[in-house]
């Protein structure tokens, strides 16, 4: 096997330094696998070449072989190619303009409806699908099918960036894919070459300390407030040097959900998903 | 690098037909990420033998390597080692032992109190939490994060499965883990090595032609139905060799959804939640 462009430059420490900073967890196992997902970077500018042949299969073929609720595989997914389309989705994103540049744009599925399909095929009500829980099951099931896309395409030199913010307006992307009631566009997924301008460094998180619990959840106040301070330091840094400017992670988080107008109309998700066929009993 | 051993034992080809039956995908790249990702099964039996040291760091750095929504990083997780807990959770799971036996076991956390935390620490009201939205931001945080540690753990030998059925008794594995409001068990994770008699065959998915769209969604009923009926028999054939009784998807899928009593008491997760502080609007 070729070692992957992406695993080659560097081992294991300096993974971990890249992605904790100064916080370094205890090292453990590694392996190439290991290396390729410690790699991992979001990009938002593409080159306009093609992604190989097949490309897609094979990512959905690694996205079947995630895990799913009892088999019941309640995802799918659409690949949009039709620029008109595409144009549109990325308005809905707050103009997003790699929705419209990356050769490979995937919308993630929440799926109820097949099962429904088949419940009105063999004759039965399906007494489960209108509830909250169904819809959750539902949610995860298509993230974790394309986190497995995520790495498989990364693992063949492609780059990915989600896109959330599809969520802006649920019933309009409903429209332009056709989707029934009780489907929903839970994320967007860009595949494709990176421009190497939009290669950014890989993005350092939260320690371990603060995420990671023995039993039962906590971390002291203070704890939790040096180390945050010291994480704020590391990603305003991290921040300044890839041209996002100098601002911290407690001041991007409260940026992101301190007012409402800051959601892009995502407030009313509830009612959206309620016309949309998600009763969320 | 060492080829792994899920990985040595078969070609493109052989993977595809593991996972989609007679329903092959057109070929596409390839090489040993993708196959480790096409190697996966659940795993329901576990040795007593101990994970490697690191092992839990090594996963979670593969974790926080997924992307998370606007690095808000609103997931959580905590290693359950104490056995009386580990019991009770195996209990509200319905019983499923394996929860007990493995010797790794991960909850995996939709976790909004940082930010709360963080909001008190800055004096300021985040208007933005109390929503659906921003719960199920959590949730797919946690799920994009589990799932690549799934990834990182099959890439070292290990097996795992997920508990959804954590699902069952959100409040009682609060309690049981210490979750202060704000924090919700989204699902647990077994990891550990596979008794030899529990690693039963890749599981057949359904084929790609009924999961993946093109721009728009939407598959003729008859073509549906037919594709259906022939996973049907990939799926009855597959639960029969592995020891699962002769029930094809469509049976499966009727009997977890049919009834509201399979749902073992998710039916009421949102007033659950709206108590657990997640006020979901």
């Amino acid at each position: 096997m070729d070692t992957h462009p992406a695993v080659a430059a560097g081992g294991k420490t300096q993974a971990l330094a890249k992605r904790y900073g100064d916080a370094l967890p205890a090292a453990g196992p590694w392996n190439e696998h290991i290396a390729l997902l410690l790699s991992h970077r979001s990009v938002r500018g593409y080159l306009p070449d093609a992604v190989p042949t097949g490309t897609l299969e094979t990512l959905i073929a690694a996205a079947s072989s995630a895990a799913t609720s009892s088999n019941l595989q309640t995802w799918s997914v659409v690949t949009v190619t039709d620029p008109e389309v595409r144009a549109k989705l990325a308005k809905i994103a707050n103009n997003q303009k790699h929705i419209e540049e990356c050769p490979l744009f995937l919308v993630w599925l929440a799926d109820l409806s097949r099962l429904e399909r088949l419940g009105e095929a063999e004759g039965v009500t399906l007494e489960g699908l209108p509830y909250l829980e169904t819809f959750l099951v539902a949610a995860i099931d298509a993230a974790l099918a394309a986190q497995n896309a995520v790495v498989a395409a990364e693992a063949i030199g492609l780059s990915t960036v989600y896109i959330g913010a599809l969520r802006n307006r649920p019933a309009e992307v409903a429209e332009l894919l056709g989707l029934p009631p009780g489907v929903m566009g839970v994320f967007g997924l860009c595949v494709g070459y990176a421009k190497p301008q939009a290669a950014a460094e890989v993005k350092p998180r939260l320690p371990q300390s603060l995420v990671l619990h023995h039993d039962r959840y906590g971390v002291p106040a203070a704890q939790e407030n040096t180390e945050r301070a010291a994480y704020d330091a590391t990603l305003e840094a991290f921040s300044e040097r890839n041209g996002m400017g100098k601002v911290d992670w407690s001041k991007r988080a409260i940026n992101r959900t301190e007012k409402l107008e800051a959601m892009s109309g995502r407030h009313i998700l509830r009612e959206t998903l309620n016309r949309m066929g998600f009763p969320l009993k």
